[in-house]
């Protein structure tokens, strides 16, 4: 019966803004940083979690994590891990940090951190990776851990109850698949708007030699280049799969201009063509700019904007991120009703951790939620997987199924040492 | 040529929880905060600005909005006074505190108390009330200091022009009639979900002989409270207007049915019935209690949100409030397209200062915007406004024109000394 004695949140920051990775249209500098959040306990187990950010403001995550944290000081762990919809509860249930959203920005991405760790801890105590762990929850209670507030519109307990029911009875059979083949990627790599033409083309032909079948790029801040730069990319890809990313930059009639002059290089998506709280705006998008598909969600913030989404007509793709909604709890209520719509979720990953950690998010919309793999494409990116214990594993184009205990956010202690802001020596340097 | 020299974040809490002042059904023990921004000079010329919260996490606005802030020091307040839209736009370009909202939660609340605090400073620099030194603007100024971002399907700055030119040449008029006859009003005082039976009768009567004609009781924790609450308010104030208010704390479904049970009472609106986030929700319940009407925004994050209540049909009643908007580069833009809509704008106030600020607002959107009072009612709480300099002045259920410079924000020393958290002798002792 190991109990917690300890909750620590560190800000660690990537000075990524140096090299322009993860650069695009709206974001052009950002530094990958996490609050990254450790559980203690008396005895040698550890959770962790982490949120993502871009730099400056991280340190408001790491206050807020520490204080919706600090009430897991001195619970039982294994109380605690037979109970997570509880923890979602009782967080959610604060009152006077609920008005800092409700549900959204700076309070809802800590609570992501912390829950995040929580369902670490819990997957740890039982030696199982997360995914196997949710796996083996029954219907009722992986049900009883979701929130389902605000839904009942679109989807009740009930429902949800059934549709895993009916997918119960072959779950390992799907497990063996991924187990043999791994979970279909894409890599958004060569695309970040701040790399020059040459090097967009050399990280295309690398990432066709790496056996990858569908590519993302940046685009938003200059139609000509975009049109230059999709040209390249075509030439090397061929006939595969080309996505493109516009971060929000565009109002809504702009958007459907623009992606339309990109239409003869047949993207397969747009995404976040304007802004993420823009439903309407999606769904008026959506309908112009046909076949060209809608996605979005890494910046929606809550599951009642995934509903609304869904319910608009607005995304052929829902890209659920496992920092800005607030864990499994509230990850799968989005994945079932994106099942029950019939939309393919393709998570958003990159940043710090975000593949490490959505990873396992995909394994349970298979293995679980939707059973079927059409459609899904999963994000990579090739950064920063090394300051992790267990960084993802990616072959010819798929993720490979994760097999450590955990949740897979868990850093090497020398790169906490290294990149801790602002005291870790390669910023105190 | 006056010169910002300092800006100082404070921590300002009132132990509001321990009277039930401010309780409803979503949040039954808040304890009204200001992160209260003041702009220092080298001269004697202060700006007063302020975000409000419920309590706990009221120090992560005072962080976020010290490093928004700390920018303005060293401006030249005239320059700032002549370009405030480039000041709005230069804070929410800032890609990597962005990346926590975007435009929602602690970061966005943060920037409306230095943007408040902003315009304060500039209202106080020409000498005028916040409402004046707007009606003062052309046209063309207050469009050049709004944010139209994300609005062009549905409001375009030269429309938003044309809008403000049409009724330009007789603001005059309405700023003489509101002088004589103040700006309409509603209170909220009597229906606390806290206040016994007793209570709620004798402040209704209260409310009465002081000639309010419009009364607002909080809904949505017990169906059988509802009704004998509602009863007696009825029996006190008879054919007067009466509004509900549920914070947020029901389903679609539940609204729905939870409000017709209600409908006996006639209450002319019910107040933010679910998600604050679900603007397909909102029109839904819409449809479904007509005439009762719906109103929300209190928590609606940010312009596009206002774009969609609008443009889905799913609000009768525009409830902004001045301290979740950023600012009057944010709040102008949502009267314009409330006013293009057909929709009146109500705000939402109380808290502390809300009603301090949001009367300027109001003026505003009479005098500039909309060009009339017809369906408007702006909200009245009776709590905390002798902690202002420039408290609001109310007469016979009508807000009084604001006279003073500035934006009304400015609280007194005394106030804040007792207030402070966690120092404060108030918290202290």
């Amino acid at each position: 019966m190991p109990t917690i004695t300890s909750v620590d949140v560190i800000d660690v920051r990537f000075p990524t803004s140096a090299t322009l990775d993860g650069s695009d249209a709206m974001n052009p500098d950002g530094d990958y940083s996490a609050a990254y959040v450790v559980l203690g306990t008396d005895g040698d187990l550890e959770g962790y979690g982490l949120t993502f950010t871009i730099g400056r403001g991280n340190d408001l995550c790491v206050a807020a994590a520490r204080q919706i944290g600090a009430r897991l000081t001195g619970r039982d762990v294994d109380e605690l891990a037979a109970d997570l919809g509880g923890l979602y509860r009782e967080i959610m249930a604060d009152s006077q940090m609920r008005w800092l959203g409700p549900e959204k920005g700076v309070v809802h991405l800590s609570a992501a951190a912390v829950l995040n760790a929580a369902w670490d801890l819990a997957a740890r105590r039982a030696g199982k990776p997360l995914w196997r762990f949710v796996a083996d929850m029954t219907p009722e209670e992986l049900v009883a851990a979701c929130d389902f507030r605000y839904l009942s519109d679109a989807l009740t307990p009930e429902e949800a109850v059934e549709m895993l029911a009916r997918l119960a009875p072959t779950r390992e059979e799907r497990v063996a698949e991924l187990a043999r083949d791994g979970y279909p990627a894409y890599t958004t790599t060569p695309g970040w708007l701040g790399y020059s033409d040459d090097k967009l083309r050399r990280l295309c032909r690398e990432a066709i030699a790496d056996g990858w079948t569908h590519i993302k790029l940046k685009v938003g801040a200059n139609i000509d280049d975009d049109i230059r730069r999709l040209g390249i990319a075509r030439e090397e890809i061929g006939e595969r799969t080309l996505m493109i990313d516009a971060n929000q930059v565009w109002d809504v009639p702009e958007a459907i201009e623009w992606v339309n002059r990109l239409a003869p290089y047949a993207p397969l998506w747009i995404e976040e063509p304007t802004s993420p709280d823009d439903i309407l705006g999606h769904a008026a998008i959506r309908k112009a700019i046909a076949p060209t598909g809608v996605a979005t969600g890494e910046h929606a913030h809550n599951r009642v904007m995934f509903k609304q989404l869904l319910q608009a007509g607005a995304i052929d793709y829902c890209q659920i991120d496992s920092c800005r909604l607030a864990s499994v709890n509230e990850i799968v209520p989005v994945m079932l009703m994106a099942a029950k719509f019939g939309v393919p979720v393709c998570p958003h990953a990159g940043g710090v951790g975000l593949c490490e950690l959505v990873q396992h998010m995909s394994v349970v919309d298979y293995v679980c939620v939707s059973g079927t793999l059409e459609g899904r494409v999963l994000e990579y990116v090739d950064h920063l997987h090394e300051h992790f214990t267990d960084p993802v594993r990616i072959e010819r184009g798929r993720y490979r199924l994760p097999g450590l205990p955990g949740y897979s956010a868990q850093m090497h202690p020398e790169s906490i040492a290294a990149y801790r802001y602002p005291d870790g020596h390669e910023w105190a340097g």
